[in-house]
């Protein structure tokens, strides 16, 4: 067996054995995508020599939906492939573990009249609503991980040959999920157990606001009582722990949605429906984004904002020590997990049931009036570097050091 | 563009426009594998160009299907993916044009326990049964075609390199295909109205039997009344003109399953469940094969026979003369589609429903009491060659020569 090949394989165990956490009997499905087949067979023996009964993968192809978007009638994107909803949907409502490999083509829809792909993404959101709201209270195990393909890529490594530009950008998620330990499931059981400790000093402290403060950010983010501070682990309703994004490096929580205060610039670029933002300030009184200043594009930009009424509050906020592995490599990637595991980060748009006691049970508007955020977007940006400071403010309104030049100053 | 992928276009245009004979507004359900996706985004496109309001999708991968019969129990094999069984059946119950593509591994299960493979193919074919039920009576358009693969590429041409034996295999498909026709669309026009009055022709002569002589075979088929040949072209229940086959050669009817005499001697190999029996002669009393002679994997054979009741019954004749496109290359592909249209052929199992009148509205006891035969298993067996000679017995016991040396002698 190539080097390659065992990492491959070692990859497809993680995914399987800590990813998705397979349990003996239990339906496996992989939402896959034509980017590397081959990580897919691995997988796919790894979960049933993890004891699954069935591995059902359902192959997407970019191509295919390009097709549809430059082809179909306006009113024929509103059509939906009934199977296709219905495996993701059967497959959540049955409990199976829950594969979602992604090979972004950050240029797929370039060139493409934004309404197509709006409408097209809208039926697909629509239809798989069900499988979302249920992976959104954690009620089945699931993960995300990535494959390269040739365009994602040429994108990240546009200084390098076609062919060697694939093997850099394997070897780059190779050893940001920690393929390449001696022992990865162990290096990430360590890992998710810092997190998970991380999070519950976090929830203890319940503060009662986040300070942000560098050079070009001053914004302090209020945070809901009964917050919760997740990451690296989740745990299914029937209490199977899984990693549901490889790579995560992020523990995160919701702001209240109606106390930002203050400004913040992003410190990486964010890739909006192909567009990049290279850097944009955002001004926030009572929780609500009054005003934006993008280097570029700040149209695109003020559309994302105005897609509804929760587009303009925060759903999240994330902290990401400066030093991780995936900021230490200095690189953009053009996709959310890898990028947003990069830094500190904010969402605009809706926030985790989750990350709020008793959030999952609670209607929209008590989830709103408790502090959440609902909307149809979730967008991360890039707030975290080197340069930043993050002071946890208790109840009683005495502050204290959480990160300080942009790393852990909270012990834990 | 390339000469290949002119050819590959061109291809795909037979398969949107006379293969399934796309109409506007309607949708188009497409099986595919990994062979050749570049094709089928090429089907894809030119369905939607043909007016298809939507074009779905469902990949399926060989090696996801060996793993699982490789390592899924035996009662988990039972396990039915049900989203797959969804796309299949809601698309023939929509009435969707339904494209098959192929692109067989002839080896594919080579060193699997059979009753493993057995019990998988019981599993999927129960699964697909409404959509084989509504295929068999062409409730919609259909159309089978194929795409090479590596794997078969290398067994249709073992001694060629592995690149090279592709190409082959795509030449070969063109060829045979009338893609390399000057108008190929021209082409399968001519050449399936030349088909259809074959069976007009003789559907109006309502043989009383056909008989089969040649220095290895002595076999009369009696024809039940009401029969009906078919080929070339078919017609949905809306009316709709297709050819379900890319290529066909045939014209076909089903013999009466009480009324084969005499025997048979194959004379191109059969391939079942990737073993190839060279060469085997059949006999027959009242219309059941009482002796089975083969030259080698006698008791594949005998297994195959023994399926069921109807599975040492026939239920097909079809007619083709030696001199066509396919047999002129005198090459074993391996696959029933490809060898079937290469020779005139005997089918052991079930008869299709549309060969007799009224077929597809009888009861099963009712479609057997009128000489139709039922059975799981519908196996061709190769019997024609350059030296047959095929009389068309009429119902006042006179003879008529239909084919001569195995060339057409009934003028039509």
């Amino acid at each position: 067996m190539s080097d390659f090949d065992a990492r491959l394989d070692r990859y497809a165990e993680l995914a399987v054995r800590v990813g998705l956490n397979v349990q003996p009997q239990q339906r496996v499905f992989i939402r896959a995508t034509r980017g590397e087949p081959e990580f897919v067979y691995r997988v796919t023996r790894a979960a049933y020599r993890a004891g699954a009964s069935l591995v059902h993968v359902l192959w997407e192809e970019d191509a295919i939906e390009l097709l549809r978007v430059q082809h179909a009638s306006r009113e024929n994107l509103d059509l939906v492939v009934d199977w296709f909803a219905h495996a993701f949907n059967g497959a959540a409502e049955r409990g199976d573990a829950i594969l979602l490999l992604h090979s972004p083509d950050p240029e797929l829809f370039a060139g493409i009249a934004p309404e197509q792909v709006a409408a097209h993404r809208r039926a697909r959101l629509g239809a798989l609503r069900p499988m979302l709201d249920a992976q959104g209270r954690n009620d089945f195990q699931w993960s995300v991980c990535h494959v390269p393909n040739a365009a994602w890529a040429r994108r990240v490594f546009p200084d390098s040959a076609p062919a060697s530009s694939v093997t850099e950008l394997w070897d780059a998620i190779f050893s940001i999920c920690r393929v390449d330990e001696s022992d990865p499931i162990a290096a990430w059981q360590t890992h998710i157990a810092q997190l998970a400790k991380r999070c519950q000093a976090l929830t203890a402290k319940q503060y009662r606001a986040l300070h942000f403060s560098s050079a070009q950010t001053d914004l302090t983010l209020g945070l809901p009582r009964g917050h919760i501070w997740a990451g690296g682990a989740s745990t299914s309703r029937k209490g199977i722990v899984f990693a549901a994004n490889m790579p995560t490096e992020e523990v995160f929580t919701l702001p209240h949605r109606e106390q930002a205060e203050g400004y913040v610039t992003t410190t990486r670029p964010l890739s909006v429906s192909g567009v990049l933002i290279q850097n944009f300030t955002l001004t926030f009184e009572n929780g609500r984004i009054t005003r934006v200043r993008a280097s570029n594009a700040q149209n695109v930009l003020e559309t994302l904002i105005a897609t509804d009424k929760g587009a303009a509050h925060l759903g999240e906020v994330a902290l990401v020590p400066a030093s991780n592995p995936i900021a230490r490599r200095n690189q953009i990637f053009y996709d959310a997990l890898y990028d947003e595991n990069a830094a500190s980060h904010i969402a605009l748009g809706a926030a985790y049931r989750f990350t709020l006691e008793d959030g999952a049970a609670m209607t929209a508007p008590d989830f709103c009036a408790a502090g959440g955020n609902e909307s149809t977007i979730h967008e991360d940006a890039m707030i975290g570097s080197s340069e930043m400071n993050v002071d946890g403010v208790r109840a009683d309104g005495t502050r204290e050091a959480v990160m300080r030049e942009g790393e852990w100053a909270l012990e834990v």
